[in-house]
């Protein structure tokens, strides 16, 4: 999405360690309007998907998530991430490792919000290592519902998360796909 | 608001302690379209009040929030939660007790993203007690910026979160506002 590439050329930086900021229009300072366009994106990508209810986890994937069920009909779940649970009867939760914060956390969804008949898409900012996808994927495992596609504002295509997304077969889109880091600026990728 | 006066009614749960859950279309689960017109009825609200920014607290104020931001056309930043935090020196903090949870967090926004010429609206979920909205208070004292308003999807009006905001002299909006819990149903204000 050439609108989505043209705005991380101009506001994002790289950091070291192939770390790319874009807390300026994404994932602290949001911009609404970009949101927005992000959302009517992923609707028109998935138009035919057949969704029925939209996955994220809090926070920063909430707000192209809100966008994207606006612009598709359908509600949006935010799992929330916990230190730990005890009790957990009325959940679903799944075990999520940040490489960013390098902690453990459970993320967890209100069993009473999903049902078999659910067809869902995930969405979130970013796919890199992909385990906060991964967790939404045990919990849909866990619930016996089908994901019927992965959407991304942001994935950095030469980590693990986009190639465990496509090998699982799910229709993976990504509104811009950064093939390389060199010199500090973003190679995004050709297709 | 009518139209969300009757969602609680129909959707809504009163919790032993006063305690309203409404995780169904607002902080959990999302209804998107509900959001929308949550957004717009603030924006129409606050037309006049010369804001350049929103401010808002993760999570379940960042829905409410974008959608307002979309229809009053500005940026909207989500302030983090923290256990606690050493490196701050390019952060606005505050400290903020969770009633709920019964834990005492720190909220930042990044300094860049304030500046002393915005007249910044402040967007949350629920007013009760009004800690969260208190932090951020705290944030645009301390970054010297204009407080143009308050807006929350719900309010306790019973509780001291609302008389906080009025006596400093700030424009409150809530969309809807609880008068009393009573047999486990929800009274309205009037006005």
């Amino acid at each position: 999405m050439k609108l989505l590439e043209d705005r991380i050329r101009q506001d994002g930086t790289v950091l070291p360690g192939n770390v790319l900021k874009v807390d300026n229009f994404l994932n602290h300072q949001v911009d609404p309007q970009l949101m927005n366009q992000l959302g009517a994106e992923f609707a028109r990508r998935f138009a035919d998907a057949g969704i029925t209810k939209i996955l994220t986890v809090e926070s920063s994937g909430i707000a192209p998530a809100v966008m994207t069920g606006l612009h598709l009909n359908v509600p949006v779940i935010f799992a929330r991430k916990h230190k730990s649970l005890t009790l957990t009867d009325h959940l679903y939760t799944a075990k999520v490792y940040s490489y960013t914060k390098q902690v453990n956390n459970d993320i967890s969804i209100d069993r009473r919000f999903l049902s078999p008949e659910d067809r869902v898409l995930i969405i979130d900012d970013f796919l890199a290592n992909g385990q906060a996808v991964q967790g939404l994927l045990d919990i849909a495992k866990t619930a016996q519902i089908e994901v019927a596609g992965v959407g991304v504002v942001i994935e950095k295509r030469f980590q693990k998360g986009h190639k465990m997304v496509t090998d699982a077969g799910i229709q993976l889109e990504a509104l811009a796909s950064i093939a390389a880091f060199e010199n500090n600026t973003v190679t995004f990728a050709e297709d």
